[in-house]
């Protein structure tokens, strides 16, 4: 079981000038062979086809909280895409031409099937698919795998950090790239605990420390590149018996976040975008209907709800607008 | 972000006549176009993608949390396979022959690739894939889609009663009838609250009550088809503005829960398989390696994991032996 | 355009005992590479995508013309699979077991996605997709890979025709394969006109004459394996200009049939399949609500629709009663 | 069975400026999840499948007679992309350079693979698949399903429509908005009829009338929007059952058809595009092939078939020049 | 470029009896996620994408190389199955029944598409496709892969090795165990070479020494779990660069062959089997034609090609008759 | 079994400036249903799949070394994709914006999933699978579809050659397309005779002789149209009885080459693109410690590798400056 807290795991920028051919590059990092959809299923079906639990419980915990952290990962790079696209699809709904200004953007499904949103693709468009997942149950095939996914995402994030310069992309794959780094430093260590082989060896790969990219600089500072999350309320406590030690590029020493859960940042409520009927029908009306059920229910008159950019009257403003 | 709760949300039997035919009908309801990681996913993907949440609060929450309570499911329907292949692999590893009785299963990946285990496919054997989620952004449209995904769901969970026998099938779809059909009323009234169509008339679809289903009452009883639960520490308040008024068959009142989400049971440590080399290397090498860990990082000496199945004695047992 | 006539091209047999697992090889006919979906989709996109028209207009009749019969091809494997299928699913609704006798079926997704009903997939279960459609829009290619496509299809008929037994499959692929054997020469005499090259001394590929299989015979007999039909009110008269001379096996004289299209004949009205919902809600109660409907509309009281098995009360019964 | 009619059901533009971007972008109008190719096909597939046809024939009717129509509209996508495509193509065959203007296009494939022409795939370049037809037997289900993708179809056509500039598009687009209203009402009525749910509240979806668009115009001052058409010589007479009662945006009175299906218009006849060989070899060899092959069997000098830009001395010529 | 020698690399057993069932399941081995199709085309693909050859030229030499021996895996994983499918098609071609004994293997397309032969297909009958190769351009991770590869294909041989008791199958998985544990350790090594990282500490993984096979031993006892050949007349040299050091289980020095290749064997010359069509027309027809042929072209009376059940008289005879 | 040679079949020229887009478009020829891997992979699996060898032997000799000419295709239009992506990533490593200029690329992953370099995919970014191979074992129908597959395998050549006028993409296109002539002849005569059909009578198809193509003129020079190659030291002699007669279009003899295989050309070795860390870690580390390997095992100090641009020194330099 899962619950949800309505909170990003990082601070993103709110939407500037729309990217939408950087957001289709961007899509890699979610749907893509090596993106957060494979680490969030791979994880999470490992920890669910785990047999022997008790007996092999600091692994079993350590594959089953890194999955929990994945989600946010999905979460945080499919609110990148979002602001991203936001602004592109701004014209007048029903309006020949209000979406021409993408006609030759790379992924066309971000508009047409979608409301200038994130699709469970990757960079070419293709699905994510559960082929993806792999879960042999042997401990050390699967913690080999999950070290060399890691591997992978990293390289991957690294590309798309070189491709696209918008600054939730930016923003988005500095924190990708230092928690990823986390991941496969968990993973290394399962394996030498398990085996006595040193795959902290192969560090950093690719060769770039996270320390030279600027945008991993905040997350280093407050220690991100060092910690484990549990991400439960009451489980998952014996992931301390195999996440310590030495950091392999830093020295620092290996620990367990005190807070079960990052303290997060409320999303943006990204704004409208008419011409693709996000939200449809007219946002005023929605509100308003919303409005008289939460009177109904005896709930407050305001929303409810905590987002990045509240305004203190209740009502819904574009976040551009607000921003600047 | 999301915490993990390491229970399932309903109990399951202990594995005891293995069923790998029957457990690969089941993968429908996890893989399928129609199965548990399509309700998870949409609705996820619906509430990452959704534009001017707070005038559209009470929406978004109903959204959002259903998607946490799926993840419950996807946690299910895994839990149902794994129970139903376990025994069917505890022949002597290396050996010809030990995997003989699975040759001609329907899903022999289930053994290769897996660990007697759950895959991301449905029942054909096919990936779980990207497709199936639908996100429009234009909230008519994700209702009613969402309406018709959980009549389709409905369907398939119906269908894998009738084809299914195995202890856990049952109990699985029973369980997952009920839940079912709160999220199918969820999405009429939610339509409803802002239309006025009365898709509340298409009920039950197919035309089986669910009081008619033995595996469901224990359910019905404790008033599950009835309310929604939260599955959030503080958000998601405003699902009580849509989910209320009578149950369209039994004419009861909609509620929301007052526990945050259902208490849960702790899933059974299922056995190892060794022909399929899960959990492997060997489980009281890996067992002991666990221990060591645990006391190196000043860890009870014994597993602190809760699981249905726990020994008094630190060590993992054979669940089938402990329940005959 | 199209018209539909309610009529299959050619008489199957009613439902007799059920073969599940036969129905699931007769799907490679319908969604396989060179199933009856690829001969469709080809010509018809084949169609669509020529050029040139009129300068070509004998090649362009001939493949619009030969796409036109081969809707009846999809049609007629459907009704072959659901004839199969029939009486596979006829336990109570929504009793566990009820499905249990095709647990172990090749493709449950004939009972779980469908009401036990054809797929758009192969005998593998594997979707048709539209890659099997090639159209380079160069005449002799393109023609080039139709006499291809109907070679692979022949082969397939025949494998299906040794692999099947049940009545339904052998009724089909009777007649497909007589049919089809037309469509190889029509694309041969085609390709001989333009070129000169002599493909019909490929023929038969496989190398079984039609006359060696008793199924065939009563087509044979019709003249079946002689004559293209327009299968237009007006359009397609230009098919006369390639399709002619004698057939390479028989020497018999090809001709186009005076008729726009064969006769055919009424489908059966295949009974409900209570046990996957096919048709839910109550046949009855539809029944009565379509009496009323057509009533209010000032149609007659009956239904109007032809069917093999039609009744003289106007009430649907099922079919095996009705021919045992 | 079908007749073909070689007529498309509505006049689409000559071919002018080529725009191949656009033309991938309405690709997703007919190979994607929500295009023609997936309304075609799952009506068709429902009707072949439906059993107690005669219980439930002004259903049936209603489904296999709008399934005839989608033929139609699969044809007038195709028209559309291949009108779009023309002149991108017409350099010199076999030269370096000739194709160099689509080099950078979204679809490549539409060249390499084909004469600058139609794909059965969608707007990202994924071919249809399958697994995109519903069909589950049970008639709420299904009719549910159809409404939701009538829905999910209008969407994608708003969005084409706002993203494309194209004339063919726009003329496209305009027509198919009308003709899926009027499908999108036929299968809520229909459910209505069956269950008293009235979906029609959920109109518009997405919330643009088709009055406010220009395109929509002349098909809406013939009433398209009001009418079905049977598409049948005799039958599917009891469409009229399901299908009347007040338009729910306009309240006037839906009717059937006098016609059986619509006039129509003859197609262009669209010019050679040489430098991807479609046709080929070359397009007057073929034409006095065809010519001496129609004076062999008797037939007239001249082509009989009719296209929009017959010239008067049987010899094909480009329609651009033609219209210029 | 490359050379082809008509051999195997190692002995299979002649034809026995038929197994269909268990040739599906060793499909997996051939166009599974970790068959031979993978490691053939990863370290194909890796090989031409390698940059900078002259500065990593030990390690393009490995990877190269590796990549030559991986199509003799194919081969051999293709042999073994076509062994197996042999005799279950042998029916009268044409005949209503001569295929009904494999109505309900797993794997139709064997015997549909095919001519009971093997496909490009993993155990569940999905297509190998692109996705699965990996080639980042990073050596460390390519390496990785390669390493994780071999891991996942050695899991895949021990579970068919388990699940399949047909002699053709056993020998074909003792014979890859024995060259797949080479090249995991070549893998490993090679990353030992470049990181220091010591892989090799992960061995065997899964936990069954090759020596506990008996099906391995033939091979250990030649010595071909030490060495690495070539494959090629004089390129690869710098393997020796790379491959040396003690084995990781037995502690005996890892050695590169003297000769070129392994000698390997004649494959046997499996015998028709008619109710496929494989081989069609008549063999006898073809037999004939292929004699007059050779004498046309001034070759020797009788096939020159070598085969392990070559007849004495120029006469194909079926396999089984000559070995019982 | 196979020998590799490190050659490639004809010289390419020397990276100059890179070409992203038009390297998206040259993947068809690679991954595409019409590419060399489909060409590659039929023959090969069809000579696997070959029954009745000895029989059949001059048929099986020529499926069998036309397959082996294959694998230099696929590695020549690698070869050829990955000089038109060199240089496109040489900017610093882990630096915003160092991959900017490819960011609006048709097909990011030749980035992000790779190293500047060759996917398994085709132009649409889809990647090649197993479903393109054709193998019924009927002899007829394999020639038949090789024929058919060759056809389109010009076809797509030809388009290539329009649109991609970088240098390597027309050297490539212009060999290949002179020997995939040969192939399309050799399947034809092979054909011829079997059966009796001429399909030479097609050629050439499309309409575009070789000798038109400039690039084509230096192999038609060496006679390259008119040969086969055995590419086997000692096997596929009979090939000679196939091939042979004149060449449909000029008329020379065909003729089996002296040589086993064509002399070939060293490739090139391409360029370090540092940007997307092919290869990583360092070049210079690599160099290094590949030099200290080489020394270790006994060695040359230089590399042996052969290289078209070998340096003097042993050290890697680019290539392009070392051709400026």
């Amino acid at each position: 079981m899962i619950l949800r807290i309505d909170r990003l795991q990082t601070q993103l920028p709110p939407p500037s000038d729309p990217d939408p051919v950087g957001a289709s590059a961007v899509q890699e990092l979610l749907g893509g062979k090596f993106g957060e959809m494979s680490t969030f299923m791979n994880y999470t079906y490992q920890s669910f086809n785990f047999r022997n639990r008790q007996g092999a419980r600091p692994f079993y915990d350590l594959v089953a909280s890194i999955a929990a952290e994945e989600f946010g990962h999905i979460e945080l790079v499919s609110a990148a895409i979002n602001t991203m696209l936001t602004g592109a699809a701004e014209g007048e709904p029903g309006t020949a031409g209000a979406l021409d200004s993408v006609k030759g953007t790379r992924n066309t499904q971000q508009f047409i099937a979608g409301g200038a949103a994130t699709l469970v693709q990757d960079s070419n468009g293709k699905p994510w698919n559960g082929d993806y997942v792999f879960s042999s149950g042997d401990l050390i095939e699967d913690l080999t795998h999950n070290f060399f996914l890691e591997t992978g995402a990293r390289n991957n994030k690294l590309k798309v950090y070189e491709m696209v310069e918008h600054p939730a992309a930016r923003a988005l794959t500095g924190y990708l790239l230092v928690r990823g780094g986390v991941h496969q430093v968990a993973y290394a260590r399962a394996l030498e605990n398990l085996t006595g082989a040193n795959l902290t060896k192969l560090f950093p790969s690719p060769r770039i420390p996270t320390e030279k990219i600027p945008e991993c600089q905040p997350h280093i500072e407050r220690g991100e590149h060092l910690k484990l999350y549990r991400f439960s309320p009451s489980d998952f406590q014996e992931i301390a018996a195999v996440f310590n030690g030495p950091h392999p590029e830093t020295g620092e020493e290996l620990r367990i976040a005190e807070e079960i859960q990052p303290e997060g940042v409320p999303p943006f409520d990204l704004p409208s975008q008419p011409a693709v009927f996000a939200p449809g029908p007219e946002p005023e009306e929605i509100a308003e209907i919303a409005a008289s059920l939460r009177q109904a229910a005896g709930l407050p008159k305001n929303p409810t709800g905590v987002v990045a950019n509240n305004g203190g009257n209740g009502v819904m403003k574009k976040v551009k607008d607000a921003v600047t």
